[in-house]
C-alpha cells in the first residue's frame, strides 16, 4: 500500500505560497468569524492560524459572543465585505444552533468566500464555471494530481452527501470526467457499490464504514471522515489487510492538512482577483 | 409496460393552476427574452405561450435582435428585475454563440428566475435549501410522485451531466434519498451501471443510448433526451422489447410537457413570494 501524503504536500503548497507572498507589498488578509466556543473548532482554528503564520499572510480570528443576534453577525460580515483590506472571510463552522448558518454564509461576498460555500460559489461547481472550489474537494484534487492519479473515466464512489464534503467532492470529480456514484445513509447495499469502484472517497465521520468486508482489490481510498476511537483521531476507513489497497489517503495526515492548504490557496486566488479589481 | 403519462399529468397541473389563478386580481406575468431566431426554440416557445394562455397568466415573448451587445441584454434584464409587475424572467436557450449565456442568466434576480438556472438557485439544489428547482428535475419529481414511485434508497443512474438536465436531476433525486450514479460521455462501461439500476434517467439527446442490450429487467426508465430520426422526434431510449420495462416516461409525451408545466408551477411560486414581499 502507498500513502497519499497530505502532510507532505500541504508543506509543499505552503512553501510555494510563502515564496509568492513574500514579495507582496499588501499581504492577503483572512478574517475568521468565530461565534461562541466549540472544542473541535479550536483545533481547526489553530491549524489555520499556524498555516497563515507559516506563509506570511494576515489571519485574524474575530471572536463574537454567542449572545449576539443573527442580524448582528450579518452586519459584521457586510462590513468585512466592504473593507478592501480584507480578502477572505470565513465563518467557523459549526455555529451555535440558534443561528441560520446558510443565511450567514450567504452574506459573504462570493469574491471573498474562501470556503467556497455561498450559494453563488456552490452554483458554480454545478455549472462548472470556475468560482471558488470548497477546500475539501480542492485538497482532494491536489492530492490526486500530485500522485498522478487520473480521474477521467474512473468509477468513483463518494460516501456522504453533505454540502461541505460529499456533494462538492462528487461534483468536482464529475467535472473532471469521473463516473460518480453518491452513497449515503439511505443506500441499501454499500458493498455492491464499493467493491467495483476504482476510487472510494469516504466523507461520513463513522469509523469502519469502509472496511475489509466491503472494499475490492487495488483501489484508491481517500478517507475524509473524522471520528474518535477513545482519545484517538480516526477516519472512516478501518481496513486490517492494507495490502489490498493501492493508495490510501489516511486520517490523520491526508485530506485534513490538504484542506487547510487549499483554504489558503483559495485566499491567494481571492486576493489576486480583488487586488486586480481595484 | 406502463407509461408515465406526462401529457396527462401536465394537463392536470394546468387545471389546478388555472383554478388558483382565476381568482387573482393581479395575474402572474412571465417575460421570455428571445435573442435572434432558432428553429428548435420556436417550438418550445409555442408550447410555453399555449400553456400560459390555458392557465390564464400573462406571457410575453420579448424578441431582441441578435445584433444587440451583451451589455444591452443585461440592461434589459436589470430593468425587468426592477419591474414589480413582472414575476418571472426566462432567457430562451440556446442564445447565439457570441453571448455569454451564463452571465446573462446570472443577471436575472434569483427571485424571478423561474428556470432555476442562476448560480444562486443552482447552489440551493446543492445545499438542499429550497430555491427554485429547474423545470426538468421538477417535472420528473412530479411524475414519480404521481405514479407513487418511491425514490429513497433506490439506485438511480442518470446519463448526462448538463447543468439544465443531468446534474440538476441527479442532485434533486439525491436530495430525496436516492443513491445516484452520474454517467456521461467519459463513462467506460455504461451497461454495467444501467443493468443493475432501479431507475434510469437518460438526458443525452442521442437515440439508442439506452437500448435492449444495456438495460436490465423491470426498471423504471425516464427518457429526457431529444433527438430526431428523419422527421420524427425521438428520445434516448430505443428498446424493442418494451415488456422488459416496468414504467417508461416516453418521448414525446413524458418529461417534455412536464417541463413546461413545471415552469409555470415555478412562476406561480415566484409570484406568490414576490407578491408577499410587497
Amino acid at each position: 500500500m502507498n500513502i497519499l501524503d497530505g502532510k507532505k504536500l500541504s508543506q509543499k503548497i505552503a512553501d510555494d505560497l510563502r515564496v509568492e507572498i513574500i514579495d507582496l507589498e499588501i499581504k492577503p488578509k483572512l478574517i475568521i468569524v468565530q461565534i461562541g466556543q466549540n472544542q473541535a473548532s479550536e483545533i481547526y482554528l489553530k491549524h489555520k492560524v499556524a498555516f497563515a503564520e507559516k506563509i506570511g499572510v494576515l489571519c485574524k480570528v474575530l471572536k463574537v459572543d454567542q449572545k449576539i443576534k443573527q442580524e448582528g453577525i450579518e452586519q459584521i460580515i457586510k462590513e468585512l465585505n466592504k473593507d478592501k483590506n480584507v480578502h477572505g472571510i470565513i465563518i467557523q463552522l459549526p455555529v451555535p444552533d440558534k443561528f441560520n448558518s446558510r443565511k450567514l454564509i450567504n452574506c459573504i461576498d462570493p469574491k471573498k468566500d474562501v470556503d467556497g460555500l455561498t450559494d453563488t460559489n456552490l452554483g458554480k461547481i454545478l455549472s462548472n464555471e470556475g468560482g471558488i472550489l470548497p477546500a475539501t474537494p480542492q485538497g482532494i484534487r491536489f492530492l490526486l494530481e500530485e500522485y498522478k492519479i487520473p480521474v477521467e473515466g474512473k468509477n468513483i464512489v463518494v460516501i456522504g452527501r453533505s454540502v461541505l464534503a460529499g456533494k462538492s467532492i462528487a461534483l468536482a470529480l464529475l467535472n473532471q470526467g469521473a463516473t460518480v456514484t453518491i452513497c449515503h445513509s439511505k443506500t441499501l447495499d454499500l458493498k455492491k457499490h464499493l467493491e467495483t469502484a476504482d476510487i472510494i472517497v469516504s466523507a461520513v465521520g463513522k469509523n469502519g464504514i469502509v472496511n475489509d468486508s466491503n472494499i475490492g482489490e487495488n483501489q484508491i481510498i481517500i478517507d475524509v471522515g473524522i471520528d474518535m476511537t477513545g482519545d484517538k483521531l480516526v477516519g472512516d476507513v478501518d481496513v486490517a489487510n492494507r495490502e489490498k489497497i493501492l493508495f490510501l489517503s489516511p486520517v490523520p495526515g491526508g485530506v485534513g492538512p490538504m484542506t487547510v492548504a487549499s483554504l489558503f490557496h483559495n485566499l491567494y486566488l481571492t486576493y489576486a482577483n480583488n487586488v486586480d479589481n481595484h
